[in-house]
């Protein structure tokens, strides 16, 4: 039986946990999804030979190459999925988009707004996707649908938090997360940057932030905390946070959005679940609800597995990719796209600034 | 301004644990409810003299008294409320209610259900309440609302557990509670009797129960465990246990009733919320919702505090005395009475018995 | 028997909702504790000459008046305690110092910064306590002396949360609390003010807010919401929130602390527990755990019901008298005081201020 | 580069959900474990040719086949895998061990004890596995160490709960699970085998049962729930119970071991948690913790992601399949193996036997 499908070519570039987490959504995909392509998992690229080997064959990529600057140029490949460490991605992306290549880059898009811009710039006419996998968390896409369809009416409040705790742990090796050359900055670009993303795609805009960074750690070079006021464009006002000192949570990237009719509450290591509080049920029967979201009637209820029976963190990868691939062949706007990195870029270019200025900082509109 | 309410002078006998919950309750009640009776706290009876000097003090007892048999028998009280050991629950009631007083008794109403029967025939004539406090607690009040309001729908299961972790202390002193010429049994009485009367209370009629006990504790006379099933005559089916060995719980009262339009789950730990799952809810949006009992239109509402500001352990014998008092002024009879406490004790007897039968034992009709 | 204990005479000023609970502190709290003064309920004071009967009458009262004025001056009182309006705080408790009286006043301490001082000046040589009763939640108590024992280690994040949401019912009757003549503020004095004493009981002084305040109600005088950054001066940072939008909230006051070696949180609703994440455990075994607060080494352990018998709200009012009554009694100064009232009043006028000057305030030291 | 690892060649019989599970294991083991066979997808085998091809196509199987008798004899074949619907488990299984294969069985192994003795007999010189891959959620298999370890200690309650409820809907269309000439049974061979499982794994041997069954929809051929009571070889006592009427819960398999020095506790909805009560701590401290079994001294902890990133259902079946691979490769006993279906299927007839003859039956020792 021939597959009259379009064949993707792909290859991916960097070998860490996240070529790891892009590997398994590249091979998974179309177990899950009756996608409109047929992948190839054509070239991996990484510097450790050793490492790479194995790895190409445990994901069944057919070639590895160590120099990601000749693959980008490759004639045989359709799509480059940029896993480098963030100081690479505006050069990398630049030079795929550069070749007409489809591109997929790790968040955050860059380490500055005037690099993020440059990728928008090159990459106006090939199609484009950060991986801000936590959009497609069921109960996330879930809490989507429901602001979408009026369930929280107008918000007053929208809180969002990434916290984790490892931070503490000062004898843990150094790597190129704490090194300002190669990640440009600490838990801004690494775990804010997803708060803030989440925050945009479920609340909107953001007008203004004032903000305060921290290093605790002595010696280290990037900053370690952040806490921050917002003023969104709806009229809500609420907290962005992140810190690598939120001792209790290992990866606590949580939200809370407050409005007329109700409540929306979530927690990454909750991830199937949804809190949800209905404000128009009558008083004594109000309450915050746990949602499971695995049924067949969720986001992506029917694509894994059967109702009560939970995904985990993989998945969020699985379905951005495959819904990805639908957008690519219906030759519509994925989103999140590289515009839409660059926006979560200018909210944490504001909110250094801020906490370097003191002030409230205004976000470009 | 004169009171035109009708005087009631109370006794309480007993001054122990159950004797301060139910002082507070008598000193406490009118503060609360708009109650029809100005109580007068006249006799509080007990052993130890100097004690017994410091409570009534405390509380407001006008006189204090060591021998209940004579306090029973005083002309100048109306109301008699035991909170004696066990095995003088059926001496005490039966004497009072043949004096003709008003006779309030601590659960379990008797130590078997000959005794029971004796104190529903001597009390024939008089009101008569028995401290199953729980059916006070406002989740649990509001839980039984639910029910009768069809919220449940047809019953398929419940399940009533009451867990605490204080049998496992084999250093503790021993008390009468561990003197079954004194208790009569061991957890059965103390523990599985209020999880018989909620069953009783949310649930309706058991039909047959078969059970099992078991004594952990080397050396100890009594049983510190028992597990059951049970059919009820609504057609469900469940469980009913009790334990002192139940390690992680301190005071785990809780019952979970799951039927075809809703499930409905409480624990004693957090005695202010209901746990209620919508089965008419659309499937995406079911999820068990906690909801936070102290609203105006839960029960005792507007007596206690505001929405959202918790009541405690001593609140439920001060709703339930309030209530018996109404009863009382409407001529209406007031549950649970002593014929609730026998069809207890009638229940708990079968599970003794099927302890012993090893077979399923049926409870009379 | 004659009790030798020196006898206080009381006055309550205000017969409103905390009229309510600080009576039932008056009568409430030599039942629990065995308090070393004979305190005599001799005036309740206030305007609704029914309502006044009826609430004396319940409570014990002796005697009412009408005149706050008057009673403040009575040789025959030895403690006002103060319930009344936020505005009128300051001039009676100037009138109850300069006469002499110990003084008790409900929270916020004032309206300003000012008046506090005002007040703390004028009280110098008195007694005195500020209402702030959320200190003796025992699981508050139990995690100050948790952080007091270096089982948090050295903090670096606090953050404290006060959410009701009430305030998006615009249908509900004005009260004085909406009247900025008389409330002074909104939220902030309202419900950030427990948050701050909270803050500064548990994690000390605060260096700096910057802050931002709405209104979201149409027509109210005063704000609805506010939300702050704050750094301490132990160099922890975190925010700062109260809001009568928090939808899904009944009465959330609540708290984290993350440190080093441990991290604490609260929430009112839930108020007999404490969650306690210790970091020192081996990793494999760490994990939040929940600490029901009612054992008898947690605070108020022995004085009110058994382990796993929870209190309620009115119990941190009774908690909070004796407390205060011991250290009357041993000429120590107790806390919260009017000084204390003073530092949260410093906070929030900063908070305040800033909202309005939209930069970052500092706090006297 | 060569392979020098053995290669097995895998025959799958089945092509429902639980094939799907299974083809998900064999394509994702070698991707999370470090496995000591290649594995080759040889043959799918089912009877909807369509839906074959596709299932075939998306997980990489070379070949399909119709008929499972001839299959089970191709000699280049090594391992059979059966996930056929109950009633054909002991042909299958007996034929493809006759054959000399590897044998795999979805659970329960059998419909009788009888069934699963034949089964044992005719494997006795292959090596087999029951996929009762709930014993390799992290989370148990910590519990499972933690048990080892002592940190429970003498074990007093057991209590093993799976809870769905699906069986409330009427409109559901019958599938073979609901037809006793397949199924055999239907809660008690469909969930309470994996309660029993998990209790035989955790708490060892079985000593008597006491059960009830019960039939709520009108017109079923089979059971939708069974109570049971157990008593453990270890001196524990418990319940035992399933049902497809447990109206909240979607996939609740849970358990509760409460032991002298600790309780832990498990629900599948959050499978990647393992609440933990250490009753050694000092009473103040003493709390049910939550461990987020993620970490990398926790089982499977470095084989999927990082700490804190959670997995989902679909990998206890990866590491179940991995750790039978590792165990054959050292030529150790694996567990469960078909002696362990053995063991399941003795209590469940136990409880079967129970329910009709309302009398406590033995599990043969």
């Amino acid at each position: 039986m021939s597959d009259p499908r379009r064949e993707l070519r792909v290859a991916l570039l960097g070998q860490g946990f996240m070529g790891k987490a892009h590997s398994n959504a590249f091979a998974q995909v179309s177990r899950f999804f009756d996608v409109p392509f047929r992948l190839r998992l054509s070239v991996l690229c990484g510097r450790d030979q050793q490492a790479l080997e194995r790895s190409a064959a445990a994901w069944g990529w057919e070639q590895t190459a160590t120099d990601w600057r000749q693959v980008v140029e490759r004639p045989d490949i359709d799509l480059i999925d940029i896993a480098l460490p963030n100081h690479l991605h505006s050069e990398a992306a630049i030079a795929a988009a550069r070749a007409g290549k489809i591109v997929l880059c790790e968040k955050p898009l860059a380490n500055t707004v005037k690099e993020a811009k440059a990728m928008v710039e090159a990459a106006r006419n090939v199609p484009t996707m950060v991986w801000f996998n936590y959009r497609r968390v069921p109960a996330i896409a879930y809490a989507k649908r429901l602001i979408d369809e009026g369930r929280v009416g107008q918000v007053f409040h929208y809180r969002g938090t990434y916290q984790q705790q490892w931070g503490t742990d000062t004898n843990r090796p150094l790597t190129w997360k704490m090194d300002p050359e190669q990640a440009g900055h600490g838990v801004v670009g690494d775990l804010l940057s997803h708060a803030v993303d989440l925050a945009l795609y479920l609340n909107g805009a953001i007008e203004q932030v004032t903000a305060l960074t921290r290093t605790f750690a002595p010696g280290r070079a990037v900053e370690d905390a952040v806490e921050s006021l917002a003023t969104f464009a709806n009229g809500s006002i609420g907290t962005l946070e992140a810190t690598r000192f939120g001792v209790g949570s290992r990866n606590g990237n949580s939200f809370e959005v407050q409005g007329a009719k109700g409540m929306l509450r979530f927690h990454l290591e909750d991830m199937n679940k949804l809190e949800f509080f209905d404000a128009t049920d009558g008083a004594p029967l109000q309450g915050v609800r746990s949602l499971l979201v695995t049924d067949a009637q969720h986001p992506y209820g029917t694509n894994f597995w059967r109702p009560g029976h939970i995904i985990g963190y993989e998945h969020t990868f699985i379905a951005a990719l495959a819904d990805f691939l639908f957008s690519l062949s219906r030759d519509e706007q994925f989103h999140p796209n590289f515009e839409d990195g660059l926006r979560v870029q200018e909210v944490l270019d504001a909110v250094l600034q801020s906490a370097h200025s003191r002030r409230w900082e205004g976000i470009p509109t």
